[in-house]
């Protein structure tokens, strides 16, 4: 079957995966390009295997018949089942973990894909397949309200207009109504502007430490910088985009503003499953086009571009 | 009067402080020397004027006579009066504020300073001058209270052992009793271990992602990816030091972890004075040396030393 290998770069492979113990084989019907797919093939995380960890699929083989031929979408943190972690729910933390198509486990742009059933979560038939490929980095957005309180009188600012912005938006913006995003983009601020959210294009001076949360979501170098030039003192900035975080910071104003900063990643799937379910979030307008698998090297190319927002593979 | 002036270079100069309306004049009895005024003299902040901002010292002049003839200490940030910070009692975020000897405000380095009334604290008899001196470093180190709860249960890293990072194990080992100090210098690890603290040169594997909280107070830029390392998922680091914020940093662990990272900066004054009054916090065995003001070239390069701990001047 055909996989998207990297080693250094991807090519178009022939391989099968061997799903372990207490593992489903989950045929993928539609993957999605991530920013972290992009920063991979850079050669963050010095990964080799298949790429890809935003799917949806269907179960093909699994011991537990219930699964079996249910259209399903997985976490993709494969923890231990023993450490403390585990067994408080957090295996996206267990020092053993394996990360579908990031981290010793092969990933989502392939026919097929292996997975702990635990993983997999059924989707209703209300959600598309369109829909569904999002609910993994959904899930990252509604990490941020497991992790600090978001409150209606707060003013909240999105550092960033791309993939992950769009959903933080759409996600903070069922409690807040104060939301401004920053943004390079005219069409994508265009997006956020029909969803009545302020959006803009460069900080102003009236911008500068008015925040009470930022989230720091561009996938570039500058995003920490603008970041803690919104927050205001004693702030709070989640951080978003691992890119965003490397390289010559200075982060002397955020100790002299006491600014608290939350570094935050994979997040739950229940929540996102269900906003998609009841349309409280909505995400058909963030398809920018869907490619056949065999082309990758197009697909890849045109989910770099800062014209697109979600770029699909159909293997 | 003589006074220390720092434009590129320190030199005793003579000049005399002029009190503003609200304003006490202070006569300076004795001066600590901190990592910051060591960071500024190498060029942080692009200060010129009087250094030094932790001093004891009595009120000679003042339109509130019960303050005359007191001994106080005294906080360092200036507020407007006027702005949300300062009325909800952060005038230390006031961004019209003035810092004693750190930003538009000459400082303790001197036979006399001046501070607005409101920022004075009569200190008891039972505090000596030597003592005194600690106060407003030690509010630095209660700081860290007000920002996070700290919990019997919790395992505590303090990465450093210098003059902050003595304090603040001699604050956080009031409620908790599993505190470990990572430090580079024998001398002042035994300090700690006659406190009972675990005090260890460097980190070993085992230590790696094991603590609650962490607290980087070394002042060194190799600080930051300590705390990194001995921060467990979902942990919580506390950023203590300017210094140690700078420079090629990688803070994408901290994200994948799920760190939250706490600037801290300059706390509140009333717990300092009676932890140092009622004995509960000692400080007696961290003064390495006392100079006259007329041997600040000598007390600076004694206070770079990393076998001192505390070095101070008498104007």
């Amino acid at each position: 079957m055909k996989v998207l290998y990297f080693e250094q770069k991807i090519t178009l492979k022939d391989d099968y995966p061997q799903p372990k113990s207490g593992e489903a084989l989950v045929r993928v019907r539609l993957a999605g390009i991530c920013g972290t797919d992009l920063e991979m093939i850079r050669g963050y995380m010095d990964y080799t295997g298949v790429l890809g960890h935003e799917f949806v699929g269907v179960v093909e083989k699994s011991n537990n018949y219930d699964l079996v031929g249910k259209r399903v979408v997985g976490e993709i943190n494969a923890g231990c089942g023993r450490c403390t972690y585990c067994s408080s729910g957090l295996e996206r933390h267990c020092p053993q973990r394996t990360v579908l198509g990031i981290y010793k486990r092969d990933g989502a742009f392939a026919q097929y894909l292996s997975l702990p059933e635990k993983n997999l979560h059924t989707i209703p038939d209300s959600i598309s397949d369109e829909e569904a490929v999002f609910i993994e980095p959904l899930a990252a957005a509604f990490e941020i309200e497991e992790q600090i309180r978001i409150q209606e009188n707060q003013k909240i600012a999105i550092v960033g207009d791309g993939r992950l912005a769009q959903l933080i938006v759409r996600v903070l913006k069922i409690k807040n109504k104060n939301i401004t995003c920053f943004g390079r983009h005219q069409n994508k601020l265009h997006m956020l502007q029909k969803m009545q959210i302020a959006a803009k294009m460069g900080i102003s001076k009236d911008d500068e430490h008015t925040f009470d949360v930022v989230v720091e979501a561009t996938g570039n170098e500058s995003g920490f910088s603008d970041a803690i030039k919104l927050a205001k003192p004693r702030g709070t900035i989640i951080l978003k985009s691992t890119l965003a975080s490397k390289g010559n910071l200075d982060f002397a104003p955020a100790i002299i503003n006491e600014i608290t900063m939350v570094g935050s990643r994979c997040g739950p799937f229940r929540p996102a499953i269900e906003a998609l379910a009841s349309g409280v979030v909505k995400v058909n307008d963030m398809v920018s086009a869907v490619y056949p698998i065999e082309e990758f090297e197009k697909a890849f190319e045109e989910a770099k571009k800062p014209t697109n927002i979600k770029i699909l593979l159909r293997p």
